[in-house]
């Protein structure tokens, strides 16, 4: 089955060389394509700062599922798959099927595609076959570039669109339910009897890559935002992650006494997802209120939901993904429809706000939700089914795919 | 005492949402405070990329304390609480007191200060609970908050104010004695007796700490520069880097024979924290100088004076704050004195200087050594006094406060 | 012999401190450096945060040098001492030879000199003692800029110049065949007889470099280019990259099964070292596609060419600089004149292109081998004949270098 899945990806990868020939025809009139405009070049060249920003928080995402002792190099190699595969899909799908032409925002919507990707993973990371990652990362895209097409383009009212700048519901509801469907279909029961050993420095790497992405993640909210707007995101973006580290930290030792590392690095980070929504919706001191909440809610989740949920659906959420990135892109989603409900009363806004935006937030956090389990219940029916036979060692372990060089009897 | 202080902080958390009901009204009218130029849009998005740099240092400050093996994740752990506590009341007193409006400025002066006291907890860092990192960072941002507003408003001259553009002193002496105060004042002997264990991972993570914290510090300095004078900043920290990187290594291999990577990484940061002050001043040959100075100065302190001033003291400087920060802060001060006073008699250079400019800077430096101690010592009162009881245990170990999961017996 | 070293190092500082003096005119008129015109001043920060991320690339090549566990902190030592060595000296050349004033441009090729040296240093690390690798920084330096000044003056037609803005020739070529002049004149056989050891987190730091050096290639590709070739550059390097995650990841696999880290680790990166050369030359589509040609070449000359050319050297290439710097280098040389000598023949393009320019390429990518290899036997030579005695135990081992402070019999 592996060289077979290989043999096909290998095929695919041909195919994709084939195209090249078809498209060599993009070589020609790169010229015509840069900016000329010396205000538009800087606002590029930012963007270029920022896209190198997004990867960065694409490759910590790893770093932060790795703490399984004996499958930390399986979680970096399955990132790189699935997010080279998303990426390069989603880009054929843009340049092929939307025509949307080369520019920093096409590039930053491919990374945000493959960062989804990369949390969806975390549902169900260690229950598949390494060649699988690259599988999904290739199916992926197309489910993506749909939803986000759905969410740009469907709606109820005229000129009335989603509003989710940072991604709470595109990124994180659509990952964590994604990802949830998948794990839901491949219901690999022996999940649940892995112990998942740490040691104390595979529990480093975890706070160093939490600690990190909570510094980059303003440049992840605002992505796509134009120039002047980009402040006011960062605002409320740290400010969100203050509330978060410091009400997942209460939530941990009020409950447990002692803080257990693996929530407390997931919730601190639920602030900055939560936010995603009502982004430019808030003031500073509104922020590190839904930052407080979703830390709160994420931790308790972690700690109450998580054992409560996996049994009913039968199945592990690996990573705890719905806790941070599921639960944190409902409070995103709902506190955003309060805000544009009680702005939509308040004459004195800076730009008039009518309770059409409110429910219009509400039922796409609904289709999202939707359209993500659903789909994420396809591709887990096709990973299981391509999986062929996976012994128990197999299981949560990296040992099939990699060459060991370790000192004898140390 | 655990059970107390947490709700303490909670109260504390309780307070600060009732405040935000206060500060509602900040949501209206964001629309205003954006910049519409375009050239002061680029500007602060410089600026947000600056930020993210300078908040990536604060967190790489954590994994450059990280090396002692039974106390990781409580380093990552107090330096998170003290961040999040010291900024979040710098950015109230700046709305609240001030009333300074949101900018990148203020945002950046946030985590300048939350750097500072994150500096500052690794003198006496593993002697106290982990909710008073909290409490540390909390009480913390009203002293920074004043030696700022001394330092930018008090002067001996008409027009003549302390020239500190990279924080040698409101950063580095100011978080070097405010930490040796507090310190002073918890006096835990047993620190002394504590072996500090490190293993080879653990002391890589301070190599990676201490090597980025290099790369990013131009970052650091030029923070709050006008956009044509961030280059010459570059430029003079990244010689004053080298210097410190040759004469740390060079004194601690003439002195130990083998190089202790505990003093090296430290003493290799010397030359960035020591130009802060004289940062504009100096051309890159003179940079390299102070470098070579500072890196020597401060690996010589870490094998002779440590010991010595501990001794004197009554207690230890854990992380050796004191040997970088403080030394290093005063060299910077110091040459910046010295470089003033030259030019004072030099009229071909740029802009006029008088001798009254390196009279402030002097007068100034003793003015934050004597303000920080002071404060320190009061802050240390505070940790003692409502520390409760601490068992041998406890001090430099993350035990009491973490849930581990490591393999039986490997 | 050690003694000696140091002591002529220290030397060497003090004459530069003495140096100081006469440059000490240069703080005079710092202020006529700076650039007015804010579109300049705007250009000069963006480059300013490439300059940073270039820094942060050097010292992840550290980290990605990182997995032989015995010698983790002296692969870190090397790192800095030949790249200050290195950065202050080709500073010097510039100032003092050149006179070519102080500018980001200057900053930019000095870290990008240094980074070429610490690549270089990867074909020997472990077979010389700690203060060399200070002297060979000292000594890289001028013949960086030699082989950077003849690809930019020297030229077999009038006008037409090499093309090679991201340094698959200037800085991979060179650094690989350098770096194994150096090996092959110093042929240390003990060097076959180590097994080169790792441990899990040894390796798992490898990833972590691995995939951020990935990330922050656009900027080391783009670094002098003009802002508005700088997106794509970007675009052209990151799909290279996507190429070679793929490619060397399936040619791993179906050789030898399972995935060697420490060859996967590198040969992904064999994309980004490739497309320096054709980095403008190609579209998204044909940038992949010498992706996949350089990751599945590195990969397989990791496998098959790295002992075979180690045999016919007598020496082994420590780290396989040559399998991605020289190998990645090549294709990218060759690939760029292929290109050329297509476009020469396609009037449609945006610049005309005559066959002069695919020839110059050509015959660049030889001199730059031919210098590189010359210079790096010399070095070796100079290497061989100061190192002294080298026990058994001191190659691949930092055991001399460092006092450390382990847990006793954990």
């Amino acid at each position: 089955m592996k060289i077979k899945g290989i043999l096909g990806l290998a095929l695919m990868l041909i195919v994709a060389v084939f195209s090249l020939a078809i498209f060599s025809g993009s070589t020609v009139g790169i010229g015509e394509m840069l900016p000329s405009d010396p205000a538009e070049v800087m606002m590029e060249n930012f963007k270029f700062v920022k896209n190198i920003m997004i990867w960065f928080m694409l490759m910590l995402v790893a770093f932060l599922m790795l703490f399984i002792k004996k499958f930390e190099w399986g979680v970096a190699l399955a990132v790189l798959l699935s997010a080279a595969g998303s990426f390069i899909v989603y880009l054929l799908i843009q340049d092929l099927y939307f025509d949307a032409g080369w520019s920093q925002d096409v590039m930053l919507m491919g990374v945000i595609c493959a960062i989804t990707v990369v949390i969806a993973i975390g549902c169900f990371l260690g229950t598949v076959k390494m060649w699988q990652y690259l599988l999904i990362g290739l199916l992926f895209a197309p489910v993506f570039a749909l939803i986000e097409w759905v969410m740009g383009n469907v709606t109820l009212y005229d000129n009335v669109y989603t509003q989710d700048p940072g991604g709470s519901m595109l990124v994180h509801m659509c990952a964590a339910y994604f990802g949830l469907g998948c794990a839901i279909a491949i219901r690999d029961k022996r999940a649940f009897n892995e112990p998942m050993y740490t040691s104390t420095h595979s529990v480093s790497f975890v706070w160093l890559a939490s600690m990190l992405l909570w510094v980059l993640w303003p440049s992840f909210v605002t992505a796509l935002l134009p120039g002047d707007m980009v402040f006011w995101g960062m605002v409320t973006c740290y400010l969100a992650g203050m509330g978060s580290i410091l009400s997942a930290w209460i939530v941990c030792v009020a409950i447990q006494k002692k803080v257990n590392p693996l929530i407390y690095t997931y919730a601190m980070l639920a602030g900055p997802v939560a936010i995603g929504a009502p982004l430019l919706m808030v003031g500073p001191w509104a922020a590190i209120l839904i930052g407080i909440i979703a830390g709160a809610f994420s931790a308790f989740c972690f700690i109450y939901l998580q054992p409560l949920l996996c049994k009913k659906l039968g199945t592990l959420d690996v990573m705890g993904v719905h806790n941070l990135h599921g639960i944190g892109g409902w409070i995103g989603a709902f506190s955003s429809v309060v805000i544009l409900a009680i702005l939509s009363t308040a004459p004195n806004y800076m730009v008039e706000v009518g309770s059409e935006a409110a429910v219009t937030n509400l039922v796409m956090a609904f289709i999202v939700f939707a359209l993500s389990i659903g789909f994420g219940i396809i591709m887990g029916l096709i990973l299981k089914f391509t999986r062929g036979e996976m012994t128990d060692e197999q299981i949560f372990s990296d040992e099939a795919d990699f060459i060991r060089n370790d000192a004898p009897a140390e």
